[in-house]
């Protein structure tokens, strides 16, 4: 870990706005971070949630990445791991592993916060969503909030995260009202999600000074194609990469990814270098770079994207020479979390209990990942075993 | 109060069941108190629900009624006093008035109950909303119906008794799921309600089994028109009448009530006479007796409402017979109530407290009432007279 420089309060706040899609209410951040009386500056408090159902990918480090920034930026972090959400997606999470699953969440997102990006996270902390989710106080806010936002705002709220099909339930309809009611439990200052979360951004925007509490900032990863690019397989095991996937699984799953030469739309290894390799790698030595060995020639390196994308629409970057690229790159940040894992009996025993080896695999319906967000992501039916588990649960892929 | 001799088994569930529109399982109400093994039988619990937004008037005679003789037949009433529905719906009862009018509901139920009805109420209680719905068990149980329940067969569950509107709040889907949780944390055999909670009461008979929870049976009360009969007009604070109303007070009203010669439809005096005054005597007396002064001429007296409708349909039974007749038997009704509250100072104080004058009326909307249920009830704007409170405010005119 490269020791980092004190940053100046304008760049506290250029640090946290920077690489998202959209900030809404940046003179909220402004205000806490670089006031213009220094002396009211404090740390940002920033919240971003997460359902525990199924299981960490290598996807999940789009958002981690951003909220290694946020710590970096001396923010200090919530992550809700929202067990009430996964206990009540049965399908996604047997209840009695709900507990498991937190632990196991924890560990992986603190590893791979520490570890692998090497941030200090003293100023992070995970709070479980039962621990106030049914408290009198959130209880009364939630019936509050539910006689204020109408049917149509809260359906309006959750469409780019909440599957919509006929026999939607009411929890799809809640989950926005409760996303929003979390900001003010958990007592930030601003929530970080996908842009896909947008609308529920803007809900709570509108709806809590109506409720004579205050307004929060947001901050918004863009959305990004799964690393693997294409269309994702919910049937094909293969289609995720486990963060305790060994080195020659991660090649193996890399060298068939998508990628059409010369073309960048769809492919998932170009954006997966854009918004995690090479911050990860700016995070860590202070200095972007994503570098492909080559047998015969010099190493390419690069610091920028628009490089390498000039590069791979060019064919100096061939697909395979970026899929060498990328496992390296990605075995390299892989590394120290399952290093941990090793070394640690108490997450290796975790891991068994959380994900227990199935009992019987029946036929699984084929679904569709949708958003980013916690509620309503797909569901199948039946027992699976645990790389459907892993494959099916996890939405958090293509962002936040 | 007349000795009542102590019913059989049989008889218990005869009265339970008795002047009811329907009854739903009502083996479940038949195993408890008339079971083939008499050893089984048990005291039936019972639920029933009211918001205290508004202010008691004579229209609660119709439920009340109904709790009068489950009491008679020896069953445990439990009276939900629904305060976190009244204190969310501000229009209908500003948050710090909430528990005044709770404690107004109380004494008004009671009275109307020993002092009006004179049954034995040892077996009656009252229990707030707010002290088990804001409770980890009850929020636990929230998600889980959330989770279960859609959002169409919410809203079906609740169309006749949630004001159908383009901004209709979230609150109005989730109020019935609510009064299906009651069910199992007030820990009851059956709920008690008008006819018009019909598919909430059949909702719960399929969504509490899938919690693994019992199912409950369900009574219901018909809708009936209110007493003073014709469209009630919100604006005209005559069109109900306060338990506390003087007996001058009261025959104006009655006088005024809308009574076609001859045309028994859209009568609400015969329809009250029929679901109130001749059971009210029956249950007092043991004996159903309506009573007619004449001027020069014998009294009419009735046991029968058939017969009062068929003299009624002749003329015998004039429209001014009739509301002579209704005035006597309402003002008898209202004066055991009316004597306490004139020897409570407590309770003059509280009605007070829970309704205090209004500090400015502005333009108060147009209303239109709909169903007996708690939520969802119309709305007006501004602040009103005492008068436009209860006027507005009440539901119960038309029957549980």
């Amino acid at each position: 870990m490269t020791e980092r420089k004190e940053l100046s309060p304008s760049e506290r706040f250029q640090l946290i706005t920077a690489n998202l899609q959209e900030v809404l209410n940046p003179e909220i951040i402004k205000d806490i971070v670089d006031n213009e009386d220094p002396s009211k500056n404090r740390p940002l408090k920033v919240y971003w949630g997460t359902a525990t159902t199924g299981r960490p990918h290598c996807g999940y480090f789009v958002p981690v990445m951003k909220l290694a920034e946020l710590l970096a930026a001396g923010c200090e972090i919530t992550i809700l791991l929202a067990d009430v959400h996964a206990m009540l997606d049965a399908d996604k999470c047997p209840p009695h592993l709900v507990d498991s699953r937190v632990d196991y969440y924890q560990r992986c997102i603190q590893a791979a916060l520490s570890k692998s990006l090497k941030v200090d996270i003293s100023k992070l902390k995970f709070v479980k969503g039962s621990s106030y989710q049914n408290s009198p106080e959130y209880g009364m806010d939630l019936w509050r909030i539910l006689s204020i936002v109408s049917v149509h705002d809260a359906g309006k709220a959750g469409s780019e995260v909440v599957k919509q099909e006929k026999d939607a339930k009411m929890s799809g309809l809640v989950y926005p009202l409760m996303q929003v009611l979390d900001e003010i439990h958990l007592g930030v200052d601003a929530q970080f999600g996908g842009v896909d979360q947008r609308k529920i951004f803007t809900l709570a925007k509108d709806v809590l000074p109506k409720m004579e509490h205050k307004q929060c900032a947001h901050l918004m990863n863009p959305m990004v194609p799964g690393l693997q690019g294409g269309k994702m397989s919910a049937s094909d095991a293969n289609s995720k990469i486990d963060l305790l996937e060994d080195a020659a699984s991660v090649k193996k799953k890399i060298t068939k990814a998508e990628a059409v030469p010369k073309v960048e739309e769809g492919n998932g290894l170009l954006s997966y270098i854009e918004r995690v390799l090479l911050p990860a790698s700016n995070l860590i030595t202070g200095t972007p770079l994503f570098k492909v060995e080559r047998r015969d020639e010099e190493p390419l390196e690069y610091s920028e994207i628009s490089k390498i994308r000039e590069d791979y629409r060019n064919d100096v970057l061939t697909p395979q020479l970026l899929k060498s690229g990328v496992v390296e790159a990605l075995n390299n940040l892989l590394a120290p979390i399952q290093k941990e894992f090793q070394e640690s009996t108490a997450w290796q025993e975790l891991v068994d209990k959380a994900y227990p080896p199935p009992v019987k695999v029946e036929k699984v319906k084929k679904v569709k990942n949708k958003g980013t967000g916690r509620p309503g992501a797909a569901k199948a039916e039946g027992e699976r075993s645990q790389e459907e588990v892993t494959e099916k649960l996890e939405k958090l892929e293509v962002a936040a």
